[in-house]
């Protein structure tokens, strides 16, 4: 993503405008080892509901640990996306909002969720008690998850997480209320499912119109298929599944399969730990035909324009039909959501010489088909050292190809086993709770610990990966440890990327198979290689430029025009609560919303973002200027 | 399917060939409702075990009740599907074969699973004791139910049922054991997944050719896929689900989403109860590709041909390609599974006139494409008077069609919610245990039990349903219970078909809406109508004949020839034990399987058809002669 301010170091450098959050302070320790913890979280629990039923704010915020507690909290007490520090600032809220939270409920349901003691900052620094929790509001249902602190023998509130889950009335229909599929009977109007399902896809005059068809696109789709929302996808590919499809011919995700899952349909018990790009291409085609989700394909945006009166966009779209010939569309949808990657427009740099290149090819990764079995023996330069960059110089070095990777600042480097058997372990693997819990567990961790949490984590990758990594600094390699040397997790939350997840080419860069050039921006492209700013030059036939994707909002400026970019806020890195900016939530601009993450943040928030528009759709939130105005 | 003696009332008319199997015996109940289930199984299974490690089969034997005892057995004893009645019987086989069983081990991974104190014959009637188990065989591993009755304060096996799950060092890739997805490092050779999955699909040369990709072919070649055995379902069809859409317009599943899962990816929480025959077809081609399953649509057998020496078959397809061209290929696999659907060809009767009918159309039910919206106040008549039947009368009259259904003999009706909500209450519903633990407890049940208990269903079911039908009677309808009063789910077993799970259309039966002409035989089609054997005359514009399928055997003769299919035995209905007959086990001629059923069926006998093809192949068994040797 950005680039950012260079005087800054590369691994410290956050999304331009985002705050590089501090750590969170740990409490003391409990050594309360046989404490009742089922009763001891019942009673702080009780003492919030009757705080809660009195609309007694300061017996509530007393429960919290004075300086160094969290409530979290994902749109149970306001509409908004917060992290509230300490007793006084939570007293502050609750007074500031009308809280709508209801009761709190110790969650038994399963051992994983009940209440324990043990480790309550991850590493078991600071032992203290845990418990899912469930809760009801005046118009919905969540849950989230509370830990308690030990201090001066009486028990706090260290941090608290909620999440609205539902609305009541419009809850979900899966398991008892999954649909009957048919309605028995004689009925003379009778239209079967096919007929039905044809009519949806074409006939659609949707509430929401959801920009690309990736996996931000699909689930937050799903989500508002859930909530009975009419929505359509339009995406400029030919396929569903083509955002993936035409990536490098050897893309393979970096994250495993655990990490992965959409909502409502799961990867299946055989599905591979590393899902290969094509697969989860095939695998979004399925998403759509089980969720019955609204997809143009090969459709294109003309022109939009949004009625500040009427709260309402025209949107014109051209669809290419497979019979050669176009349609063009005009929609007025209520909401649209920019879902065309978190990422946005590819970083292509203008550099001096580009256009008088002579070599076999010069690109984006985005556009790179992967290297040229034919092409052994040529040389080829990769500028950029993320994952895509390590990927395509594997790539052309599996080809025979003579590769150099250029690395002009530094790269966090873990390696896929560090991540998924450190990293993940317990949470999201084999072995670990269900998805839905593990989120829970990840999200319910304000962001100040989890960079806490993640220091120690990134100390403890390393060791493990101690060896690739001195072997890269050997071999002339720029190493960073993410910011404030918090990790790979944090750099990508906070900046968006600047990371490699290992899967080969560390060792390939040791064994110097790959080449490194190091610590120099390019001057100039020759007509047959490169000149960097230090004289050095390096012949080339292919170049390839991996290096990243603008902020959302540069695309949002190039869709939507100068008027509406300019009221939608920066996307992306933490703001000083340490919650996302802008993606999820009120944009800035009415209507208009950001969709976006990898896979498991999409799985995540497009819940929180679909039940936002939901609620406005049903007045809950009279529109989204209204709900900016409440807060 | 087979329309069997007419001298035998329909209820009791079983597959022809087969047996109307008798009502098992059961033991004394026990009031001892404070035993220790556990210590007790546990010291049953440390006899048996001790038995087993001693080849002492009198001694095992001795631990089943002396008469009213069963043990069924799907491939732990043997390569047959077995079930042995009595201790005698049971020592006997034990003699009789190569005991592969090697330990038993009390189940108690779950609260479902684990033993307890309760009903054995599923109502309560008996008390006894029931626990899953699991067993290791010297080749494999797998699990089954065990029940214990007491009989003079001992406690003895009334049931055992033990079901081979997986073969050592063949286990499948799932869950802990699933496949990586990328070789991490760099290989100069490295194919991607698309490139590997392209040559799959067109290059394979098939250990086992699958005849038809309905649930049938489907099931068995995820199975197979599973346990790495090459194979590829060839279908005549366009598309993968179109032997569910192609049938007629309104057809919904008459079972619940919770009896239909298939293996390896079951319906998502959001499923419908009634799937829809278009959304089934969806299904199935995203089963296809998140399986990775091959098949060949387009494609028509054109020769086929066994050689006795090599034990291969050669076989001749036509694939029709999508640009208009065909192309010629020639199999030579080791396996044919036939999944043709296990009814086979139409049972389409020629009847005098037929060809001189001046009406709009006059075809069976699988050619009808439903009734046509412009034909208002038409008159239709059905022939044929179960699911399909029904559903086609009941389109007719909601497309405002004069409709009358033509009952020959009696028909077994019961309502859905019978099914649903007592049929399957606890078992296949929202809240019954995960499906494989129903499939468990369902098929561990010997047919003669199973019988019983379903005698006692069909009662309850009959006191719910009985509004319908004295409704029924009263409009003329001919009603049974099923063979000896077992009711639908044995009258579906014995003889394959003679049931309507009512779904709405016997309201309008009783309603007057849908017309009765009940207990007459067709003597002749006239050009304007029908002609009965009562001499009556009944006009119409469309005639159906839902006069349901052929013996698969039938197909088999069509497809293979006299020589084939005069080795094969007869196919469905119960042997004299109470296991079906041919289907999914050694067919009389080698290489060639029979696979077919509902949805749940092919759920569950996939996997130990499977197997035995497995075990072939991993030389476990010479080959299919030999393996009949043995036994």
């Amino acid at each position: 993503m950005g680039v950012g301010d260079p005087s800054i170091p590369s691994s410290e450098r956050p999304e331009p405008g985002s705050v590089n959050i501090p750590f969170a302070k740990l409490p003391a320790t409990s050594t309360n080892e046989l404490v009742d913890a089922h009763k001891v979280i019942q009673e702080i629990i009780a003492r919030f509901n009757d705080g809660l039923s009195k609309h007694d704010h300061s017996a509530i915020a007393d429960l919290f640990l004075k300086e160094k507690s969290y409530w979290r909290d994902h749109l149970a007490l306001t509409w908004s996306l917060r992290t509230v520090k300490g007793s006084a600032n939570i007293k502050q809220y609750l007074d500031s909002s009308k809280v709508r939270l209801a009761v709190l409920a110790v969650d038994k349901s399963t051992e994983y969720r009940a209440p324990q003691f043990g480790p309550i900052d991850a590493w078991g620094d600071v032992n203290g008690i845990r418990s899912f929790v469930t809760f009801e509001t005046s118009i919905g249902r969540g849950e989230g998850v509370m830990t308690l602190a030990e201090e001066n023998g009486q028990w706090k509130v260290f941090t608290l997480y909620t999440l609205l889950k539902e609305l009541k009335g419009h809850e979900e229909p899966v398991n008892h209320r999954r649909t009957r599929g048919v309605k028995h009977g004689g009925d003379p109007d009778r239209k079967n499912w096919r007929e039905l399902r044809d009519a949806e896809k074409e006939e659609i005059d949707p509430k929401v119109l959801i920009l690309g068809a990736g996996q931000g696109g699909l689930t937050v789709a799903a989500r508002l298929k859930m909530l009975n929302v009419p929505a359509i996808m339009v995406d400029q590919n030919e396929r569903v599944g083509d955002n993936w499809r035409k990536r490098y011919r050897q893309l393979v995700l970096h994250d495993p399969v655990w990490y992965d899952h959409l909502p409502y349909v799961p990867f299946p018990s055989h599905w591979p730990v590393f899902t290969p790009k094509d697969k989860l291409a095939e695998f979004f085609e399925a998403y759509v035909n089980l969720l019955e989700l609204n997809v143009w394909t090969s459709t294109s945006l003309k022109s939009t324009s949004w009625d500040e009166n009427k709260k309402v966009w025209t949107v014109t779209v051209e669809r290419r039909k497979s019979d050669g010939t176009s349609e063009t569309r005009t929609l007025h949808p209520k909401h649209i959501v920019q879902a065309t990657g978190h990422s946005g427009e590819k970083n292509f740099p203008k550099i001096k010489g580009m256009d008088d290149f002579k070599g076999d090819r010069l690109c984006h990764s985005s556009e790179h088909p992967g290297a040229n079995p034919e092409s052994k023996g040529k040389k080829a330069v990769v500028v950029g050292c993320c994952n895509s960059g390590h990927d395509i110089a594997q790539d052309f070095f599996e080809k025979g190809y003579n590769v150099t990777l250029v690395q002009r600042s530094t790269t966090c480097v873990v390696s896929s086993e560090s991540i998924c058997d450190i990293g993940n372990k317990g949470l999201f693997d084999q072995d670990g709770p269900p998805v839905d819990d593990a989120d829970l567990t990840q999200w319910g961790v304000p962001s100040e610990l989890l960079k806490l949490q993640q220091l120690k984590l990134t100390k403890v990758q390393a060791e493990h990966d101690k060896k690739i990594h001195d072997g890269l600094r050997a071999a002339g390699f720029g190493l960073d440890s993410g910011p404030m040397d918090a990790g790979l997790f944090i750099k990508y939350f906070q900046r968006g990327g600047g990371y490699y997840i290992d899967v080969g080419a560390s060792q390939l860069i040791i064994d110097g198979k790959i080449k490194i050039k190091q610590g120099q921006e390019i001057a100039q492209i020759l007509p047959n290689g490169i000149e960097f700013a230090d004289g050095d030059k390096l012949e080339a036939d292919e170049i390839v430029f991996a290096t990243g994707y603008q902020n959302m909002r540069t695309q949002a400026r190039k869709i939507f025009g100068d008027e509406v970019a300019d009221r939608v806020s920066d996307v992306w890195g933490f703001n000083v609560e340490g919650e996302f900016r802008t993606m999820w939530q009120k944009s800035g601009h009415p209507g208009l919303w950001f969709m976006g993450g990898n896979l498991a943040i999409s799985r995540y928030y497009s819940r929180i973002l679909a039940l936002q528009i939901k609620a406005i759709e049903e007045g809950l939130i009279q529109d989204v200027e209204d709900a900016k105005a409440k807060l």
